[in-house]
């Protein structure tokens, strides 16, 4: 029989959910499935190519013969399981943080640094997601202009604290809308008609750990720790899809005209710049697609070689699922 | 009598009904108060310090004895109406764009540059709301660090596209919830639980006219054509309340603590910032309130001399109306 032994870990998650559809969607050749999650899912049944599964319960699941794990559960659920998994001889793509920056384990997006997959000592890290989307649109220009500093503002969609998140970004809108007082609950600030500057906890150099997850994964996917970055991380009342506002110092000059024809001939990206047609990329045209979409791309006077971009990209998908098969598809 | 005749010219529009509120709030010395608007808003009843006060039709208005106009229209209405309005004697305070990169009218925020207000030749034009929130925040960085360059990004509610703009949101979001297909009339396109970086008109160089204000309105209020600064604007679907993500390089090195304590103590700021308490400034905080809020306030390690920002300004009042009525306060 062809195919591989899969297994999600996380398969009731926002991404897992994703993972499990982008399986389906690309006919990754399975040859069995397996649905796992947390005890407070066990027994639940979902749906696999119109067939029932059973979700099983992570901490009584067995890897021996599974080949292949698309993980994601929170980082401190992978921290404890991802080791185990290993041992037991499967191979595991985790879509959280909690091994990326490890020097043996290979943080991988496939448009950029297909090389570091054959290095994987059984475990392959998924970046995060603000970090897939902007790597996947910097290496055409790095390569054509060398890239001297990124100064980063992210627009960030609701979803990317997952299910729960989406949920309350639902509710508290209605609540706001009916006049209602509205609580924050699962977000660390009130989302609804509302922007903070807020993603994953507070460290001591008083940015935020997404915002140096963007600093310390760019680099380690560029294979490059000369490049300067500094970023900004705010979430914005979006369901799906992530926006950047990057501006771009290069070594060389690159015109917007050219960034345009080496990003448009990249693979995963699709340009939309047309200002004069109001045309440029937005989070909602992205939900639901692969691609990264990147427009508004203008010189920055300001600079002798600096570009301005606005990267959008549904943060489920290459953001997270998608980008975890393609690896996958890769190994 | 003591005070002055008062005309609020676009007394209908969002900003307007502002201005209204503000000089009430303020008990800025009116003796006589007029509200005007275009013929639409012909007869209309307007309420001031609990008076019925009926609109009357901007063309057919005389401004022979008034002697301040708050002015909020259309930059295309204020072109035309402004200079006749000058003629007769009145001094104006514009609100829109009209005349404020003339070279002999006065571009004021109090806080910043309050002598060029001596300048004014019957005419002082009111910053654009994005530009005013930023410079009360840099004065008193470049006074004690210098300021080289600037990276901004905008987080803009609808309410700067004014009251249609804001019934929109609502509208969309309300038909987003219940399922249905969402339409963009006013703005350029949907706002409902999506970003999109386009605020007024796309130049020719590829940048919108509001990305345009912030690099031309900063350098002109703060005297300096010497620094450098880049800009993207975008849209995000909140009511009132622009934030702004500003990335600044300084010429001399400015330790966060100093940039706390001397923004904390600069006229018009509040500095919010003490994330260990998920304290920094949000839209929805600073709708209402007259100053503007700063926090997330750290070093970037990519540069040398180099700050990160997050400035939250009520775009209606600081941003608009009540530099309006400051600047006639300062008259």
């Amino acid at each position: 029989m062809q195919g591989y032994k899969v297994a999600v870990v996380g398969a009731t998650g926002a991404v897992g959910q994703e993972m499990i559809r982008i399986v389906e969607q690309r006919k990754f050749p399975v040859r069995e499935m397996r649905f796992v999650a947390s005890e407070r899912s066990k027994g639940k049944i979902l749906k696999f190519l119109g067939e029932d599964v059973e979700v099983e319960n992570l901490s009584e699941f067995s890897f021996r013969g599974i080949d292949i794990v698309l993980s994601s559960p929170g980082a401190s659920v992978s921290k404890e399981y991802v080791p185990r998994a290993v041992k037991e001889g499967a191979i595991v793509i985790d879509n959280t943080s909690a091994f990326r920056m490890e020097p043996d384990v290979p943080l991988v997006v496939p448009e950029v640094n297909p090389h570091a997959i054959g290095k994987h000592k059984g475990l392959i890290a998924n970046p995060n997601c603000s970090t897939i989307q902007l790597v996947v649109v910097l290496k055409p220009i790095r390569e054509e202009a060398g890239i001297k500093r990124i100064v980063i503002s992210t627009y960030q969609a609701a979803s990317g604290a997952g299910s729960p998140a989406m949920e309350e970004l639902r509710e508290q809108t209605r609540s706001s809308l009916a006049g209602e007082d509205v609580e924050a609950k699962v977000l660390p600030s009130r989302i609804a008609f509302n922007v903070f500057p807020h993603i994953d906890v507070f460290l001591d150099n008083g940015y935020t750990k997404e915002e140096m997850k963007l600093v310390d994964e760019t680099r380690k996917i560029m294979e490059d720790d000369s490049i300067r970055i500094t970023a900004t991380a705010a979430r914005v009342p979006v369901f799906i899809g992530h926006s950047e506002s990057v501006n771009v110092e290069t070594e060389k000059n690159l015109e917007p005209a050219e960034a345009r024809k080496i990003l448009s001939e990249a693979p995963g990206i699709v340009v939309v710049d047309e200002p004069s047609k109001d045309k440029y990329p937005v989070p909602v045209d992205s939900a639901g697609m692969d691609e990264v979409f990147v427009g508004r791309i203008r010189k920055d006077e300001s600079i002798e070689n600096g570009l301005n971009l606005w990267i959008v990209s549904d943060n489920l998908r290459k953001g997270a699922a998608l980008n975890a098969v393609q690896i996958a598809e890769n190994l």
